[in-house]
């Protein structure tokens, strides 16, 4: 069952399982817009490319964006001095 | 002059100006990896799909995101309830 009928969204089914930042190759933020009234959130995953759809109202974003800041930090120390 | 050189990042030059987000396209966030030491944060704008490459530390970030899940709730009340 589509959500919407009249737009074209990309995502059909939104996931509300955490995942892991490890797992993550990249994430993607579409803002809402005449073709889609809703955010979309898309993580496509490492492993074989899957791409999954998240709930922009989960606690599993924010986390993730947490996350993957903490990331940065550790790995990479020199970011702020060079920024 | 490049960040690193041993390393495949995709951003080169980071900016720090701030992004509207009503001429976003999308945003990609792609965590820090083997092939990238550090966090990357894509800008797609809208009007000729110019990318640009954000500094995960600024403001602009934390704006930005806080602006496209403004726009979520005032143009689609819905999505709570369908989710």
């Amino acid at each position: 069952i589509p959500l919407s009928r009249n737009t074209r969204c990309t995502c059909i089914n939104i996931s509300n399982r955490s995942v892991n930042p490890r797992s993550l190759e990249k994430l993607e933020v579409i803002p809402a817009s005449q073709s889609c009234p809703r955010v979309e959130i898309i993580a496509t995953m490492k492993k074989n490319g899957e791409k999954r759809c998240l709930n922009p109202e989960s606690k599993t974003i924010k986390n993730l964006l947490k996350a993957i800041n903490k990331q940065r930090t550790k790995r990479s120390p020199r970011t702020q001095r060079e920024a």
